[in-house]
């Protein structure tokens, strides 16, 4: 991949396998001109609904469109984002292929499915990107709650001042399952409004606790245990099958009385029928929940009439910059990988664990 | 005051003048039991009507009680609160007093009504113990219109699953008028949001800004230009002659356009026919207000309809732990008062600046 083995006829071919604002694309052309083809067409892809959209995964491409992506797949060595709703395995439609940049974080169930777990493929993935949006939903949601935001909207529409105490975020003790980039933003932020925070992580002694900027770290055979101190509960693990179904009744029930619930995670991580029973039980004071078993939640779900429920559509992730931040990593790791720093590249998917 | 000074039969009288919980008054007289007399007379005081309230301003005492409250008057030598609604002054109400401990914090202007700017008299405030609720207020307020959350609760009402683009507090700019305990308890969570942090102080300095957690500081004569650029305005000054009437139209139309403004401090900072305009043209696209001009708002004010609006009672900075940490912070300056380390005492009130 350095310069020498790259003559001026065999730039490396980078498509794009999911829809981009042209100005972000542009911007990837712009960067190695002579070194890099870039493959955009926004003509065999789904529309933009919104800036940091990724396309309608339901749309689907005529046969003539069809022939012609695949002709194009053939090219090339990089793509941004896996293709979607193929039936052949991508490195028979991509048979250069050498690297994915992904724009999500948890493509680890995907890649798997894909069957890629020891392909001789470079999966490069969005992880990090998300994370400030989605404290900043963490916080959003916590902070409706706990400073009753609710109540100040009835009493403002019946023009009443009535005066109240309220509580604080400071003292509270927060649970984090999933302490990695996310959870870490999260957690930062939290010391900031003085809470206490703990999390469930892989490794867990003190130095691990004090690199992830937590108060505490506990091990999985110790979640009740953590969650018995928990005023809130942030769940932002992949979905991995360490994860699957990790939140049971059981451990719903071990959690605070008026205990706050977000999930940010997956929605396979939690029972959703007993969350729903803790949520009308008022065990659980609260959730705001980003992710469900079933997307789009189906319009007859329970959880749309919960009055302490706040659903978001599984877009507390997607800002306006993120399309921006997403090239900003690929072209760092494109300068890596054309120089041949392959080391260098991050975030790697790791192919086992599979975040 | 030191002990050799203070014989068993002249303990140091302590009264208090506004209601607190049995608990709080019960701590007080626990600590230094063979030093201090507290005097606390629920039955000469209005009733709490929530935990951390200090009761009902409006509340008068029959002539009878009224008597009976002068008389502890005359004997006290530290009063937790001015008295309320006094005709006389409260030197001649109290000649033995020497300290008065308040349970908020913006006294500087009753001080002055009192006259008491020139008095030999200690006058230790509750700064501090509110920066926590406060800044969670301003947090609350910021990511709900920034999150979306309204929306959010709109399409959740009409179970629908519309998935959007929302924006991020990260990188963005935020103002701070007012940069004292609360504002640097903003200050520190701003940053932990990666927000960029500036404010308007009286001493503007790099070293002064770094010991504040700000990126930059202003001057008076600088505010327009600070207000330039803020995506978020946050009042917290105390209400003095500097502040009064600080923010007009034409302040308030050097905002970034589609700023929010934030205030928590006092109503007679901004003119409020100006914040009403700026609203309704959407040049201030949300506003967060605590306090007001006239409060209770009166029913008939156009800010409780107004959809951009967030209204508090008031209530912003009132926690049910809050007079727990006002009784903290008063047996601290108990002690130090008691052993003669006037010095010591905290955080006392400027009588000229009046904060």
């Amino acid at each position: 991949m350095s310069e020498a083995e790259s003559p001026a006829d065999a730039r490396t071919v980078i498509m794009l396998t999911s829809p981009l604002e042209a100005e972000h694309a542009a911007r990837i052309s712009s960067v190695f001109p002579d070194r890099v083809e870039v493959i955009f067409r926004p003509d065999l892809m789904p529309a933009l609904r919104y800036r940091g959209d990724h396309g309608d995964p339901s749309w689907r491409r005529t046969p003539e469109q069809e022939r012609a992506w695949h002709e194009l797949l053939r090219r090339a060595e990089i793509l941004i984002d896996f293709p979607q709703n193929e039936r052949l395995p991508v490195l028979e439609l991509a048979p250069r292929l050498r690297w994915v940049q992904t724009t999500s974080a948890g493509v680890g169930p995907l890649v798997k499915r894909l069957g890629l777990q020891d392909a001789d493929l470079i999966v490069t993935t969005a992880s990090g990107i998300h994370a400030q949006p989605l404290a900043e939903f963490v916080f959003a949601a916590l902070l409706f709650h706990g400073k009753e935001l609710g109540r100040l909207q009835n009493d403002q529409r019946a023009r009443q001042w009535n005066r109240f105490s309220g509580s604080e975020l400071a003292g509270r003790t927060m649970a984090i399952i999933g302490p990695g980039r996310i959870g870490q933003e999260i957690a930062g932020i939290a010391r900031a409004f003085r809470m206490r925070v703990v999390a469930m992580g892989r490794i867990n002694d003190a130095a691990r606790a004090a690199s992830l900027g937590v108060d505490r770290l506990y091990g999985r055979d110790e979640l009740r245990t953590m969650l018995g101190e928990a005023d809130c509960l942030v769940v932002c693990a992949p979905q991995t099958p360490e994860t699957d179904d990790l939140l049971g009744a059981a451990e719903l029930a071990s959690l605070k009385p008026g205990a706050v619930f977000i999930n940010i995670g997956r929605g396979t991580i939690v029972d959703e029928d007993a969350l729903l029973a803790a949520l009308r039980n008022g065990s659980i004071a609260y959730a705001a929940l980003d992710v469900f078993r079933e997307e789009p939640l189906p319009p007859d779900s329970p959880f749309w009439d919960l009055p302490n429920v706040l659903i978001n559509p599984h877009s507390a992730s997607t800002v306006d910059t993120e399309n921006a931040k997403i090239v900003d990593l690929f072209l760092r790791n494109l300068g890596h990988y054309l120089n041949g720093d392959i080391s260098q590249m991050a975030p790697r998917l790791d192919p086992h664990r599979l975040y």
